[in-house]
């Protein structure tokens, strides 16, 4: 398939649904409005194949996780997300799997709790000897509204929506997959098809945000840092999905899952104690209290009777894309 | 090196000067303001190594080179640059090559004539077994002013800015580059540092345009299938360097760099005849008439007599990533 080709795949497929998209796929560069009122949130995110997925993952999901990323970072900003790019580098690309790997963005674009769609609006198609996907979103978000890593403050409680641990659980069970149970299933999802939060649901109330790419440790980690702050983390606070305590009934390993097994994309939030109802309804998911900011830098695990737990002692940590 | 502090390192070699950029580097998104009557001009381009540049190019080069060919998609739409993200996979990063890359980088940001810096907003690095740079440019244009392919007539002129063929000629020097003459080098240094023109002198006279990466005949082409016309095109009256003209004595070689070589990222420029001379004062730089847009759909060249050339006569194309 020629790069010009595939161009062509692709903007048959994305029919631009939005207003604002004045320009979309095939000219040197898509052409976008911008309301009055509104900031630009811009994030970009790569996919190597072996690295940040299985070789093996189909193209739909591949397509899906490169969108869900991304989507997941603008919402951790309080942004709803607009358009996005995508660069595809693969060492060849066949019409079904281009096909299957388009209509998995789309799914993802879906998926995300927006009031109007997003749109697809540029593509880049080149020969690569390892499949490479860079997704670029772009969202919108009230004037000096965004939500940074910096405002969390002594005093302020940590949250985390949805359950975390089921995608780290997810990549152990994959080399099996076939053979997996439904429950395990669902975890394989989990992994491949992370939950999208409705970011503009934090406008106002949080003070702090990220979303769980390398695990909870590491992501608040930047928070605690960014801010300036320090954190006690309630371990075995952390929510957990009915299918990943049916499964993974040993104390310890679902600890690792939880707290450094990365790649659910559930978002972690800090915020005033007041306001946790509140968001839990605007955001329409369980929003789980596992934690408050303290003065005194660094980050202290406590298990269920209060004491310390080494982070060292969970084992392997999340991904560390250059620190093999 | 690790991921965060490869960012880090980003970062503190990032300092974002402009006044819109709300929040650069190293939160989940970058946060940028908009003017009131402005639209965005988005779009995305990836280089891999050894195939849209050598493998042994300095880290320097690969940093402006991916900087260059995405500045050069936004001045195409007449708009004028303002924020860049990068993503980076790679085999292995050590602090000399970053900084290398991101000199490179900044220093394409500069040569790019705009009246306010370009700000590199965000960044992502990943390990990859290929060398692979991915790049989103962001500009601003006037409402309903950007400048698309689809607006050729028949009668407009076709002009292309600065010279042609030199940045083809330097790709067939590289191996020999040690012992390249002055003007030799001359021809590499177009290869790997593309000039940049000013896009904003488009708005109002452009009817349409488009940046040459893959060749004029093949990037014409484009103009041409968008508006749905066709031309004819002078190939002896391409604009030449003196120094390609003083390397390449062979009319046919010549021909060939310069009609579909590629890589020079000039500007070709469909507009009426009568606003040649504005245009280009208003770009700055030479801007040369090479041939005239008809009814007729289809490209044909004609030679110095007005005679027809066959395009595949003229030999190899250019780059076409998946039409090996």
């Amino acid at each position: 398939m020629r790069e010009f080709q595939l161009v062509d795949t692709l903007r048959s497929r994305l029919n631009c649904r939005r207003d604002d998209t004045r320009l979309g796929i095939g000219d040197d560069a898509a052409v976008l409005s911008m309301p009055a009122g509104r900031e630009l949130v811009v994030t970009t995110d790569t996919l190597v194949s072996g690295r940040h997925f299985p070789e093996d993952t189909s193209a739909f999901d591949i397509g899906y996780k490169a969108i869900a990323v991304n989507l997941s970072d603008v919402a951790a900003m309080g942004a709803t997300p607009a358009w996005v790019t995508v660069a595809l580098a693969a060492p060849v690309l066949d019409d079904d799997w281009c096909q299957a790997f388009v209509d998995g963005m789309r799914a993802a674009c879906r998926a995300c709790p927006t009031n109007i769609a997003i749109d697809i609006v540029g593509g880049d198609t080149t020969r690569s000897p390892v499949l490479t996907i860079t997704i670029t979103a772009i969202g919108q978000v009230g004037i000096n509204q965004a939500v940074s890593r910096a405002g969390a403050r002594p005093g302020d409680v940590i949250t985390v929506t949805g359950t975390l641990g089921d995608a780290a659980a997810g990549l152990t069970l994959w080399p099996e997959r076939r053979h997996a149970s439904t429950e395990q299933r669902w975890l394989i999802e989990r992994l491949t098809q992370p939950t999208l939060r409705r970011g503009s649901a934090l406008v106002g109330l949080a003070h702090a945000a990220i979303d769980i790419s390398d695990g909870l440790v590491a992501d608040l980690g930047h928070i605690l840092a960014a801010s300036g702050v320090g954190a006690r983390l309630a371990i075995d606070r952390l929510p957990v999905s009915q299918t990943l305590r049916g499964l993974a009934r040993d104390r310890h390993e679902r600890r690792r899952y939880q707290a450094v097994g990365g790649d659910d994309y559930e978002l972690c939030i800090v915020l005033a104690k007041a306001d946790v109802e509140t968001l839990q309804e605007r955001l329409g998911c369980a929003l789980a209290v596992v934690g408050e900011i303290v003065v005194e830098p660094g980050l202290v695990l406590e298990d269920a009777d209060g004491q310390p737990v080494a982070v060292e002692a969970l084992g392997a940590p999340g991904w560390d894309h250059f620190g093999d």
